[in-house]
């Protein structure tokens, strides 16, 4: 299935020279949508993975439902002032301006094995920020599933190095 | 399965009054979060569902795994300039403040089979909203989940008339 066609583009969003991706198309299409979910889930399927972290708001949209496939649990890592209860903040560069993400006390335990979902990987800043907090928990990344990866910006060297799987990959 | 007990609750946050019921231990828990998902979707299974609509950011959590479980496409609604490609805008007071909800041209057609997601139903402010756009496409709203219902609010008053299940519900 080329799921190329359901990703939209647009120029100079949310700011001038950012060629920004839009899985919208792809999220309305339901075998779209199931084909997506289905292949970022394969790689990590029988890997003993006990959680999902994935980042506010985009993130949650796969994270989710990858982790609802893999039966385990959701860390849903949100923006700042969002949580009511919070353990740990980490704060990073965004292609596009900065931002913090913060998960809740006790979401992530020395033993448990991570799967770090997003829906872009570009510079790497959201994902390294999510790796970072797992990090500082002790626990392990068994790996990273990403919906696009702009290979260009080589977001994945700042990564842990664990397995990457990106779904849809754009070299600009 | 008791899944209050997977709800905590934080007084006066986020502002006085205000008695907020905190969903992030029922999604880092494999087997509650399993439950939660499946017991949203049992009432909404072969009712010809289409599409899921569901608010950003924490209606993303469990809309789009109950889409994929019904074999459906998600409607991520987001807040205001999130979306590169804006078709319809509705702006609701909330519990605390006012926002905005935002969907994609062509998100849903004349012909879907809706079902609204979210994780609150409290004054009904973000259904009501989502419930709005999907009226002005003259779509159906085949029904709402929600992860908790502020019984007392009277949220559901301002919805469609369509069957409404909450998974957990509070009366305050």
């Amino acid at each position: 299935m080329d799921l190329y066609k359901y990703i939209a583009i647009r120029e100079d969003w949310p700011k001038d020279g950012i060629s920004f991706k839009d899985i919208t198309p792809l999220l309305q299409d339901k075998d779209a949508f199931k084909y997506a979910i289905d292949k970022m889930t394969e790689p990590f399927i029988n890997k003993g993975i006990t959680k999902v972290i994935c980042a506010d708001a985009r993130g949650f949209l796969f994270g989710s439902v990858i982790a609802y496939k893999l039966n385990c649990a959701v860390v849903a890592s949100r923006k700042k002032n969002k949580l009511p209860f919070v353990g740990l903040s980490q704060t990073y560069s965004l292609e596009y301006g900065s931002n913090t993400l913060e998960i809740a006390p006790n979401s992530i335990l020395e033993n448990d094995k991570v799967l770090v979902v997003d829906d872009l990987l570009a510079t790497g800043g959201s994902a390294k920020a999510l790796t970072d907090m797992v990090n500082r928990c002790k626990a392990t990344i068994v790996g990273y599933s990403f919906v696009i990866e702009l290979t260009s910006l080589k977001g994945r060297e700042v990564l842990n190095k664990s397995p990457i799987y990106s779904l849809l990959t754009y070299n600009l």
